[in-house]
């Protein structure tokens, strides 16, 4: 099967690196069609662990030297994991919901968190940035194999679909700050895109909320408010 | 006087956009040298109102498609700032204090909320990026001209001119949840680098505190677990 550099329409991805392969052929190995290493790749320790994990799962292990220079031509890689994509179906609870993010690197970035704070169902509304893109996979840190996440064409279709949640829209025009808001569940914790956040119409379905801050910057970037929000929202079942 | 592109040595560095550029001249006039806008900068609206506080500040605007070419040869921007570098210095009180973080860009992010939350005066353990990397001041949104950064060699000597300090030391060890730590001012919040974290010594002379999260990721990213703390720690200040 020949090699390519990662496009929306193909209906596999990749995972750069040693650690997250590992996450992949642990946690996904169903998903796993190959595995490639470089003639440079050291095949000791943690990599002779993955590979022997590849042998009991059956997946193939190429050593491909092609496949580093066309998916990693920066050389900081010495293992490429190659698995089909699998769309998420959103179960029953609480989510994150993000409305357009654009950045391939902080939609990993808030995977990492909602995995972390064990918000696993993640709803992504359309047009936004693709979650395969090997950079959100990347960025997640091997996160993407531990979260669910459905696309939706609007809005609408996902209140449609979870009616009975109740939806906390994070925006900069909201009057109640977050410390103040009664947590109900199942929520919906619903985020904008970075540079417009949400657009305003939001406030006729969701109560709103703001995560107060001085007037020095404009707003908080996108993965920080997120990770905020998640993290107060979350923190009883985090107690110690 | 020739224009390179940044290196720690230099006693300049730049903005790189016209919003960041705008926050340069706004806040810190005295460290602007010049601007530079290329021919295909459009000189209305915002630009416009760039390039009039430049007149009421006397710093130099240059058209000079070269700066562009060295200094952002991607071409998606069409302003640039040339500031001086100036240390900063801690004033008494609540710090972030960052031993040994290697991203520019996490920097930035970390920069960004901390302005947000009214942390303005930052310590940086050696080694460390430097903060006055384009790339960190891009990251920070402007917030690089709204905070203090002073660096230390070592946190023996931050903690010799700041004795009075709470310190709280974020380490995956800890036991204590941020939830129930008692928050005693001034405090300094302090995190490691993003790959190897706090030294365990830091618990000989810091109270450790962990943000609890699942164990689905070994750990959370650094801008996120230093803006949780800063947003735990600062909440009460921000209340509506």
């Amino acid at each position: 099967m020949k090699i390519q550099r990662y496009r929306h329409e193909m209906d596999h991805s990749y995972t750069l690196g040693a650690t997250l392969t590992f996450e992949l052929v642990k946690c996904a190995p169903e998903l796993a069609s190959r595995i490639f290493i470089s003639s440079e790749t050291e095949l000791s320790g943690g990599i002779g662990e993955l590979l022997k994990l590849c042998g009991q799962n059956e997946i193939p292990v190429e050593k491909n030297d092609k496949a580093f220079n066309i998916l990693s031509p920066k050389g900081n890689c010495f293992v490429i994991g190659e698995f089909r994509k699998r769309s998420g179906k959103l179960r029953e609870g609480s989510h994150l919901v993000l409305a357009n993010p654009s950045d391939a690197g902080n939609l990993g970035t808030i995977l990492r968190t909602a995995a972390g704070f064990g918000l696993k169902d993640i709803a992504v509304i359309s047009p936004a940035v693709d979650c395969f893109d090997p950079k959100a996979v990347r960025a997640s840190m091997g996160a993407f194999f531990h979260v669910n996440i459905e696309y939706f064409e609007n809005i609408q279709d996902y209140m449609a679909r979870f009616p009975q949640n109740h939806r906390y829209a994070f925006m900069l025009t909201a009057s109640t700050p977050i410390r103040r808001i009664s947590i109900r569940e199942p929520y919906s914790l619903i985020l904008g895109n970075e540079a417009a956040g949400l657009p305003e119409e939001y406030a006729d379905f969701c109560e709103t909320v703001i995560i107060p801050h001085s007037r020095d910057i404009d707003s908080l970037n996108l993965p920080i408010a997120a990770s905020i929000a998640m993290y107060e929202f979350t923190k009883e079942k985090w107690e110690g």
